[in-house]
């Protein structure tokens, strides 16, 4: 007799092992948070545990969004609203729009403005069934700031039902005092900002921006040696408008995950391939600024390279807070199939956070973040567009609704 | 003094009077349903009425949807994933996919289960402040199945708190019984079908599909004159793969829309914008089926053409329940600024229905169907992705959360 604490029978299971896997008729049981069994309904043990009628509903790994900037002040529909009516990106950025906006906002907000700000937009994500977030600073570019970002990012993992994984991304832009110094900068966000911020215990991972309008491959390298000195594992903004060897350069340093890759190079998905780095697939910058060049995603997957799917939440490239639409515009615009849009967003996305061991799939020991969906088979999920069928999400096998309330 | 029944006060106005209009710092006041009275705030009357505070929302009119197909029973996400896994439209056809896949789940639900089916879709629709939807038959194709599909959409009217405008498209695919014979299905739509489901009173306007693999000028032809027969108002699914000259054809007929329009000719523009034809432009359905031809906004705008935006809602080309997802992707996909993309969905959309008397605009003596939005402006409606910021909506004066219950 199990004394388990909970059992949800009437379901079927995507368990999202090993890239896929369905099971139809089944149970599966919660102990301590964690999953305790799963298996055809006929065979579930006999137990002690609550047991709750799922009602037919497909069960997936609670959605995991890897790739966010959705901690931020501010609002920029204003620049879309002017390049829609003809203004160019030139007289937006003289006139001090683009990422310079966001920052100055984000700078001058205090802490609590910030979460303010920033909560609705991972609401938004948490009503899809979203259990765990990446949240990265760049948007403040001085030690306080980026602090103050990933303190926020901190805070919303404690306030909502959600695990937040915090990304440093101080080397996301060249702030204006820096101006026409760019190794000054990355010698400061090296020595002062990385480590200071490290030794509040804010970052999990360390990130950059390598491209010919943000850092060189060379000022990237500098970064993950300084993240590679405080034991932080990196990640890297690579290939999106150009190729840059970034791919490569993560994948030697043993990096999580190289994110964005449309204009990935042969070797760079060899590099990944080899190293196991996940590519992370951002459909929504692509959508968002009309892009034409599409990552290579027959050759990631023949290479068997780990493709995650997030949303990118921005605002100046993608204002985006639904995952499922992330996977739509995968499967719709990048050709992924409907199961490789879910692996993007349960397995494949717990890798890109180093959370494999504990995310991400339906399998005995693992977290119970689970999403109930009443969908009448997964693919539902990718190929609708504006529909949440999320009925109910289990956090470490916490029972919350979809959407869930703002805190006091 | 006023005995207005309410106001609604500290907000600001998209009052989309002749196509936008602004009015910060204002108030609303509703009587008997109706907008009795707007203004700047500092001007409001003195009256007896209830006061709500708005706090710093923004009120457009209600969201119209004057182009779905919601009503329908069963699920086509198995032949996106079989696309996606490399099946080709042809293979999909021969094994029973296809819009035919649709006709014959929809036929074989009963009312309640054709109901049971369409709701949750109607719902989503009326989350994001949609007070208004049109939906149309035309997946029963036999006059049972589409009369069926019509007294859905009626109950919809009725039970959820929405205005339905329905639209009888029996004209919209070749029934099996009918394989070859595609006059004679037309004869039997313009002298069987039409005038019995009209007789029940379950049509507002008449629609056809007019392309290469639908029907011809000529067919449509008769469908718009047994309309007129009727007195029922045409417009047309129009130039969506090709150019069949539909839009100056239900131009010709005073039409109330020609809808799709990628392929719209300068001759067809010219008689659109004489008859005052609306465009009923469907980027979601262009984004799914990754068309590449845009309809020609650059001349509509010219030539004055009134453009309203609408998702398509259907299970095969647009499986979109998101008229903020279908106005954000009219700007990105095709340039309209978010301005003329919320004229689309709302006072545009209203003249699309007929309804420009009744509805679109907030303005005095019309219904206060209103959403309430929490947002910095306007342009955010079409700046955002996956995001819905409605706070509360108005239908006919009367308060409702965004998302509505069940019926029982
Ligand atoms: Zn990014
Ligand atoms: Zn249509």
């Amino acid at each position: 007799m199990h004394d388990w604490d909970l059992v949800i029978h009437n379901v079927h299971l995507a368990t999202m092992e090993n890239g896929y896997g369905e099971l139809r008729d089944a149970a599966i049981a919660i102990k301590d948070g964690r999953i305790a069994w799963l298996g055809r309904a006929a065979e579930l043990p006999a137990n002690s545990a609550e047991q709750i009628d799922g009602q037919g509903c497909w069960v997936t790994p609670g959605l995991i969004d890897c790739h966010t900037h959705s901690v931020y002040a501010g609002n920029r529909s204003d620049e879309f609203e002017a390049r829609l009516n003809g203004a160019s990106y030139e007289e937006i950025s003289r006139a001090g729009g683009g990422i310079m906006a966001t920052v100055r906002a984000t700078r001058a907000a205090s802490e609590g403005e910030l979460l303010r700000q920033s909560l609705p937009r991972v609401r938004a994500l948490l009503a899809e069934g979203v259990t765990t977030i990446e949240i990265k600073s760049g948007y403040g570019l001085e030690t306080g700031a980026e602090a103050r970002m990933l303190r926020v990012a901190r805070t919303i993992g404690r306030v909502l039902p959600v695990r937040v994984r915090t990304t440093f991304l101080g080397a996301h832009a060249l702030p204006p005092e820096f101006a026409g110094r760019s190794d000054d900068y990355i010698d400061h966000v090296c020595t002062q900002m990385l480590p200071a911020i490290a030794g509040e215990g804010l970052i999990d991972a360390v990130d950059a921006f390598c491209e010919r309008i943000g850092f060189s491959a060379a000022q990237t390298q500098r970064v993950f040696e300084a993240a590679r000195a405080l034991r932080l594992p990196v990640k890297l903004h690579a290939e999106q408008l150009s190729d840059q060897g970034g791919a490569a350069l993560v994948a030697r340093h043993q990096g999580l995950s190289a994110d964005h890759l449309e204009f990935l190079s042969d070797d760079g998905v060899a590099a990944m391939a080899q190293q196991g780095t996940v590519a992370v697939l951002l459909p929504g910058a692509y959508y968002f600024l009309r892009e034409t060049q599409m990552p290579p995603i027959a050759q990631l997957r023949a290479a068997g390279v780990p493709m995650a799917v997030s949303t990118d939440c921005n605002p100046g490239t993608s204002p985006m807070t639904s995952l499922l639409l992330a996977m739509n515009m995968a499967c719709t615009l990048w050709r992924l199939t409907p199961q490789e849009a879910l692996a993007g967003a349960t397995c494949h996305a717990a890798r890109a956070l180093g959370l494999q061991d504990e995310a991400g799939t339906l399998a005995i020991g693992k977290r119970a973040d689970l999403a109930l969906w009443r969908i009448a088979r997964p693919a539902d999920l990718a190929y609708a567009m504006g529909c949440n069928p999320c009925m109910a999400v289990l956090n470490g096998g916490s029972w919350r609704a979809p959407v869930v309330s703002l805190p006091d």
